[in-house]
């Protein structure tokens, strides 16, 4: 690789002159920015970027948090998120945390590492949560799930009007018995779904039974599991509502190893709305979330932040709808 | 923030010892360490890593450039990579670069500007294509699909054996006509399970018809328009190979759409084994590939680059099975 001597050479300038050159174009003659330019791409000269970028203290980095890759919601999120990175001219930069504070804190460090300008978090856990109130936070959006110390801007669901719409709507097909199988025991987002899932029971005066409702950690495993322990009750629910999609694909495996259909014998919905959700048999009931607008929305608050502009909103909530598809249907009367 | 003089005031010692310390801390005595180490800690102080990085020219930071993020396939594979990079202290960027040159060569550029350390290709496209033979390339791993040009390290699959066996597979199952649904037209991956397909019919004595090919882009979407052509065959096929369990899955919507039966009607295989492919109905037969290794071993390989140390091979080819499950049966004799 040449070096910045034979860039300077080429252009008959000052290695000053060139290093001034790259670093603030905006500060030297149009005439001479042309000379370096074209002598940089003559000399296929690559500024060492870092050392450039240590001055301009900006790295056109951002890193997104994301709790479990594998999951299809996320990666519609980031598909969302990446397209409006590369619109602004920054890079994403995706960091699989397996949602373990940790890991998290690891990779937001990046932020003060001088190698990223700002931080997406998708998971209600703050990675600076050691900062002190008095500390300059680097630039940092929450989305999806929300962390409760009001410190950042955030992009949600509400998850508890969603999860009582999508129970009600059960309710209005007649069924009473209805099964949860939650997310995990503790986070945010899974609390706000058994709320409204609760809420809706409660309007349509329904006795909560705790037995009906049983924990996962959303894979595919989980709700079949959970569909197992649904299904071994003796007097077992005739609605299943299943906290994410790919835990209602499971709990749909289990069933009809069991024999019995679905909907005919019993109604099954998820959440997200997930691709395969459309491509399961029978296709799934579910709510819709409109997650590449996640992922969207906070990279343009993201970049806001950063570039010291003024957010329109520090709290967006992001609409939802319930996508009635094959596996539900009104309770049959015996 | 506190600074650096802080430290300094607090350690008793002066700013270049801190700096020092920070920098090369075997260079300074363990007494010297104590002291700055709990001054660091006691002031808050973060230390400027990009600064420090800057002398040492290192960053920790591996950069995994990634197709298709929502392709279950992958996320297996970046699974295996985590586990790898955090386990050798390392953290890894992932980036979504949707196959698209352009953005491949923007993700890899982090390691000329001292972003990262190192680079993981998953795809058949060299993002350092333009440097010149002389030239130092920064280290990198091709995993998955083989890019020809033989610069780089590789780790792959023998993807023309791994597709005539589950041809072969069906041919012993009795099926002659066998409608293949391939990835995009020309990556190196889906032509030599062409091959492959095409190598099982050769030496069975059967001749191939290139009606029975059709192209996707490996998408649940693909699949289910794949099948729709092949269906409308006047003499359609009795089974369907399809490059992906996605595209798998996909056909099988649109198979059941038809009111045919997989596997009494039709049988069904797929590629890859991703998790759904045991959850769908009937689960997919389908070649097993050792994702998570790809993604271990792609690691692993990358950091003895980085670290100058010796590779015991230069390109890995790792293993296959056929998984039968309940998609594939005997050609019913009509």
């Amino acid at each position: 690789m040449s070096n910045i001597r034979e860039v300077a050479r080429l252009a008959g300038v000052s290695v000053a002159t060139v290093s001034r050159t790259l670093r603030s174009p905006d500060r030297v003659l149009p005439q001479t920015r042309e000379k370096v330019n074209t002598a940089v791409k003559q000399a296929g000269y690559r500024p060492n970027l870092m050392a450039v970028q240590f001055r301009s203290q900006k790295t056109g980095n951002l890193v997104i948090l994301v709790p479990a890759i594998a999951n299809t919601f996320f990666a519609q999120v980031i598909s969302g998120a990446q397209r409006a990175a590369q619109a602004a001219g920054y890079r994403l930069l995706l960091c699989d945390t397996q949602g373990r504070e940790e890991v998290e804190r690891q990779f937001a460090e990046l932020v003060y590492a001088h190698q990223a300008d700002g931080v997406i978090q998708l998971r209600a856990y703050d990675p600076f949560e050691t900062a002190t109130s008095g500390a300059v936070l680097p630039p940092i959006v929450n989305a999806c799930e929300v962390i409760s110390n009001g410190r950042y801007p955030t992009i949600s669901l509400d998850n508890l009007a969603a999860a009582k719409a999508l129970t009600t709507y059960l309710i209005t097909l007649g069924h009473r018995r209805i099964g949860l199988i939650k997310g995990s025991r503790t986070s945010p987002l899974t609390l706000d779904r058994l709320a409204g899932y609760r809420k809706a029971l409660r309007e349509a005066g329904i006795r909560f039974d705790k037995e009906l409702v049983c924990h996962g950690d959303f894979t595919l495993n989980a709700g079949f599991i959970g569909a197992s322990k649904m299904l071994a009750m003796a007097h077992r629910p005739t609605a299943l509502f299943c906290e994410n999609d790919e835990m209602a694909i499971g709990a749909l495996k289990r069933i009809k190893e069991e024999g019995l259909r679905v909907p005919e014998d019993i109604s099954l919905v998820g959440f997200d709305d997930i691709p395969m959700a459309n491509y399961c048999d029978p296709p799934l009931t579910t709510i819709s979330q409109p997650a590449e607008a996640f992922g969207e929305r906070a990279v343009e608050m993201l970049i806001m932040l950063i570039e010291k502009k003024p957010l329109p909103a520090r709290h967006v909530v992001l609409p939802f709808e319930i996508t009635a598809r094959g596996s539900t249907a009104p309770l049959a009367i015996v």
